[in-house]
């Protein structure tokens, strides 16, 4: 019995280091999950693929694709779009595979709107866990600067509320532990296996009917 | 800062294999939660320990502690009292550290009420997951004992709606993983951390006001 994939949503303040554990966890062992490529507007670099880093498309197509309701999530970042297609998410996901989306803020509450049932990881800066010292400094700073550091984080802190998990980039390789044990438990959560042990036994009970 | 500690609930059906399962949880490494010695007034046995393997009391101690609302779960089974006393769950809890129950279902119902934000773990038979062929059979059985089979089936997987995560117990290495991803993943969900950052900024804002 094929069971649907979990989409897994991975996101955190620009500048976390989510790409890095992201690339750490699909380069480690014993995952399977898919990764979502994106799709952008923004020109192609030396090296890059079309469908493996990026698909790339032109912003023509791009918007044809939001006014469809194709795209999971979008933003626009200095003149370009960014997004995940909701077609490859669907697909992967109805074949039972965990999909696996590393994307901003802006487009994670996106998703949360479309697809709460999600597995939402936001991925904090080491220092959050020492906010008080990042916050008051050596004692040298201005009240301004605390001022916009305690805004930053209550900034922060906010964000997280939307999420299911905050795990701690403090280092690699803890990240991505942390990040695939959130995801093998996520399996055996009781209303993710529920509902198959339930449908056998209507499906039996249906059949022996009959 | 000291965090409360999780109360971890580890249940299932009798004969599931249970204790098997928390005894080698406990002696694997890279654990650190306590476990939550029961009490009962059943007879010691030759090389038992009392506070080790159980708090050994009388009827008449156990009962008082049920009217004076000290115990958080109790049950009565073949004419012996089974109970977990709640100070010492709470004492642990509020030092920080994770506390791991091991206890009937009837028991961990009454655990639910009283603490909803534990941690339920319900283990299931191997065959949970191969329930159609426990319950046709090999096709020689009468349709009373498949019956039987389905009632059985039910009852399991509605005892199990009651708890946030269940693991098979296939081969008790691998249920002993999962339980120990479980409890280090439920460490991160956001609930159970947001307070932490968010009351550390409302102390930083008073203090700054004094």
């Amino acid at each position: 019995m094929s069971e649907r994939g979990l989409l897994i949503v991975f996101s955190g303040p620009s500048g976390v280091g989510k790409g890095t554990v992201r690339k750490a966890i699909f380069e480690s062992k014993g995952h399977d999950f898919e990764y979502s490529v994106s799709m952008t507007t923004r020109q192609k670099r030396p090296g890059e693929v079309d469908g493996v880093d990026y698909y790339f498309r032109t912003r023509e197509e791009f918007e044809a694709m939001i006014e469809a309701g194709e795209m999971l999530e979008y933003a626009e970042y200095v003149g370009n779009y960014y997004g995940t297609p909701l077609n490859y998410v669907n697909k992967t996901l109805d074949s039972g595979k965990d999909v696996f989306l590393e994307i901003e803020v802006q487009g994670a509450g996106q998703v949360k709107e479309k697809a709460p049932d999600g597995v939402f990881i936001f991925l904090t800066p080491p220092d959050l866990n020492e906010l008080r010292e990042r916050i008051v400094g050596r004692g040298t700073d201005s009240p301004e600067v605390i001022d916009e550091r305690m805004r930053v984080a209550q900034d922060e802190i906010e964000m997280m509320a939307l999420y299911d998990y905050a795990v701690v980039n403090d280092e690699v390789p803890l990240a991505v532990k942390r990040v695939k044990d959130i995801i093998a438990s996520e399996h055996f959560r009781v209303e993710r296996v529920i509902g198959k042990y339930r449908k056998m036994l209507t499906d039996f009970n249906n059949q022996e009917k009959i």
